[in-house]
């Protein structure tokens, strides 16, 4: 079986049965890195670019790092976005990197449809590491795999996504995957920070963390992005923290053995206290080791299979 | 046959027979483009340090991408200018980067004859990636396996130059590279764009555009550094575009099938108009791809051939 | 022989005879730049991040070139210390990055420490680039194999350092380092950069630099953080140069042969005359290839012998 698109945009494209592709490989691959040479020869001559115009240095490591076990060669192109035209200029430097003909080209832009824009002008197989609010599909892909882990199964799972999800391309992309493979999605934020049809995507919302989380398999936290936005949305961090980080106290309304996940970098007592974050249900650093599975899922399938 | 300097420090010091080999050489290099891996063994062992004092994403992507399809190691080493005396951290950092002993250093810097000075410091290869208003060698050479491909032979052809000449070292290059192998170069720009002894270097100026391009071949047309000087040399960008930009009219003037191109990337509509530049006569992204084959040439040939 | 730390956090903690394991392997990895293809495959499949919280790209640089003649796969990773908590930010960034599993992570800081603490939290080993002023224990293992080439022994030597003592993590590691390869170890400078208790590591201080030097066989001259605190510790840079720059009449008080050593960059005629930098005495560019090869060997001591 292969992926249908050459690319990887978004979660709301794929199927149930490409979203389980792609974590059955990634868990096949994951084995690589138990090895003594964590390194297969299966993308050897192919290059991957990380066209980055928004800095991530943990995003692009992980790419890199996935890339380079696959034994691709890696290229990293940070553009600024310090022109006078910046579609432009974007547009341009699309067509250029295309022009240089790599295999693969990660793109993580802070305008959403950057990617499907670049992927209609290239030739090269395009991933989203990241649009604005839209998608962040690898981010899901690795959520999905961790819970896939350690509770075995999606279908029935109830799974609280808390926080900014109007902002967050991480919560649509873990809304597509999780209702797409059978859980139920609540997502809980403050009323200024939940976008107006969210339950269209099929998860239900919710004002009060705690009715959110009540009997939830999983506890997903997201980051709040505070040197952003926060000042607008909400009165104070310590007014957020104080109603939506999540505390043993609420944390006990979860079913027990609830997973409890954040994409990081963690504000600790922001979103998540700290004797959560570093507790026994927590799965953050297992959610990176997997980022690099996943991502050499995606890459293998999108330049190694299809070249075939 | 083999290059004779150690080092690419401009076109004004080659023969026209090793243009020639070079042009051959990336042809034949071409060719890995195409296939599925994309790489030799060729250059297995050597590092390539891509010493850019200005930014330049795509010429460093370009150069690096190249080198890994050669198996080279790269290194990127941007330097910042940012210390007391700049003259000595350059001699400084180019001493100890050749004291690391690479086998290539690639080497961009915003002042005239940095890579020469270079060159006699360190034992490594070196070539210029563009030094001030100096020269831009693997640029006009991309230039030239472009026209190559497109028209089969330099001997007579007409190729305008059209732009701010007087700061261009794409302009230096291409009006060596191009007088070179027998083309007739002219070069139109503003009067204040015009150096004064340009016609010199064996190429006739104009300051008006049309009379250049009448029954031109090739038409390159050069990027304006619209942030650094535009405003001191013209009145306006409008009025700039309005006497230089290339039009479809303007185009009329030159030969049937003339080759439009640019070194990017462009201000679409200030140098020239955006149907041009996506028009059946614009290679502006075959120079792009070119920019690889022709950047393993010369990494072959400096480093694969010479240690031989 | 083995390192017993999976970390090399300083020379403070190593053996005489690790450091002598050190040197050796460093030599004998050393012939490989001399041979035309300076590559072995020790470290294939092994992964080396270069996490730097603090600009070095030479030190950067003379890393990655190492881990890459050993065909480890490098990844750079260039923390800014922008955000709000700087220290959790630390922490996350540390643990993240080590989620990733990475064989090595070569890190630099500007604080004291850091390497120790991220050394306890990663299952990686952990290679201290530069901790604030505490210590650079690659910089003076290159120090001793440069010095172990041109002299045969250390075994009695008289070592001059002399300059900022106090902010000087290449002092303080050059300090322990000689003292326990059996040299006799004195440092000179200013009282402001001469710490209070600098003699109970093993040496003997001087403020002033002609007592430092007389029968010296090794003279290391420290780099003048110009930028940072020059202001605060001496009344001006001419001041300090007319007492501290070591100039031929200062070196007449050395032995003859003498060797002079440098870490860089040089402020020239600042800490060092141009005469002497650039003279036969000096092995400042000795010390940028040794360099190399000793990252190669601790690289290779803690990645490549350690897993069999």
């Amino acid at each position: 079986m292969r992926l249908v698109s050459k690319d990887l945009l978004g979660i709301e494209k794929l199927t149930r049965e490409e979203i389980e592709l792609i974590l059955e490989t990634a868990q096949k691959l994951h084995e690589i890195h138990s090895r003594d040479i964590k390194k297969v020869p299966t993308l050897r001559g192919k290059t991957v670019v990380n066209l980055f115009f928004e800095g991530s240095t943990r995003t692009r490591t992980s790419f890199e790092i996935a890339a380079k076990r696959l034994s691709a060669d890696t290229i990293n192109f940070s553009a600024s976005s310090s022109s006078l035209s910046k579609s432009e200029t974007l547009i341009d430097t699309a067509r250029s990197i295309g022009a240089m003909l790599p295999d693969v080209i990660v793109v993580r832009h802070n305008q959403a449809g950057t990617p499907e824009m670049l992927s209609r002008m290239v030739k090269s197989s395009v991933v989203n590491a990241g649009d604005g609010a839209h998608e962040h599909p690898s981010q899901a892909l690795l959520d999905l795999l961790t819970v896939k882990e350690k509770k075995g199964r999606f279908e029935g799972l109830k799974v609280a996504i808390v926080g900014d999800i109007a902002a967050s391309r991480v919560a649509r992309s873990n809304i597509y995957g999780f209702t797409k493979m059978g859980a139920e999605v609540r997502v809980a934020g403050p009323p200024t920070m939940l976008p107006p049809h969210i339950e269209q995507l099929g998860c239900k919302a919710y004002t009060n963390v705690r009715e959110a989380v009540v009997d939830a398999d999983v506890i997903m936290m997201l980051r709040i992005q505070m040197e952003r936005h926060s000042k607008l949305l909400f009165p104070s961090i310590r007014e957020y923290s104080r109603l939506y980080c999540l505390t043993p106290e609420i944390l006990d309304l979860a079913k027990e053995n609830a997973v409890i996940m954040h994409p990081g970098p963690i504000n600790r007592d922001v979103e998540i206290s700290s004797e959560i974050a570093d507790g026994p249900y927590s799965v953050i650093l297992e959610q990176v080791t997997n980022g690099v599975a996943v991502r050499m899922a995606i890459l293998y399938l999108l330049a190694g299979q299809r070249s075939n």
